[in-house]
């Protein structure tokens, strides 16, 4: 069977939410959750709109999904996140339980596995999905911030 | 000279905070965050109201202190949290470059120490203040919740 649903498929529209934050001024990464191939929640970093550093794209999405499903575990759920999550995402992924986390890009400095950040055993991880766009725009992103300085 | 403004003057507000959180039906842990001798945040956890993981009393108090200073960097700020921050708490802090963290009771389990979270480099780290008073409340938490199941 041929489905449009796969990890790229969601991991565009994360890569959409990054462009949106990128357009704000952002630090632009993105994230979805889906659900049975079913978005149920969509965020964007915020950080500098909020004057927040608990407003990443993660921790918003992370609320958000659990605001629709009416429970605080993220069960048979998938995030899928532009860029690797930091050690603040991560444990609070940690704590929902989440059964997959997709990220594209890696973060060789911050991300949680430089972190050494543990990631919960019902968990599983998978890397790499379209992370040459998802690094792309963080580059143009530092790029411009430099020139604009 | 003497003053009345000490670790455990303002611990003793975090615990005020966490219990509340108690007899929300919620993990008694509370937390506030003070600027010059000025409490400019207070909170306790609301993950169950909430059904949010992520609305540990460390991130609230994190948020509501960045929107008080206008800002998402929490230099001059200590934490007086009355249980050790778990990896997303810790994660979030590392981010805000807090000044100071001061904890009461120790999470062996799930405390960044024994996850092994970093923290930033800028910040202080005091523990074991008021520990006693603070693992008490969560003692008497988890007892009287076992006793109603």
């Amino acid at each position: 069977m041929i489905t449009p649903f796969d990890d790229a498929y969601f991991m565009k529209k994360a890569l959409q939410e990054a462009e949106i934050a990128f357009e704000k001024g952002e630090v632009p990464v993105g994230a979805v959750i889906v659900v049975e191939d079913r978005i149920i929640a969509r965020a964007h970093n915020l950080t500098e709109q909020l004057n927040d550093v608990t407003a990443h794209a993660e921790m918003q999405a992370i609320t958000a999904a659990a605001n629709f499903l009416g429970g605080k575990y993220l069960h048979n759920c998938t995030l899928y996140v532009t860029l690797e999550p930091c050690q603040m995402c991560a444990g609070a992924l940690y704590w929902s339980q989440i059964s997959k986390i997709v990220y594209g890009a890696k973060d060789t400095e911050r991300g949680f596995s430089t972190m050494g950040t543990k990631i919960h055993p019902k968990t599983k991880v998978v890397q790499g999905v379209m992370e040459k766009e998802a690094a792309q725009l963080l580059k143009r992103f530092f790029i411009e911030k430099r020139n604009l300085n």
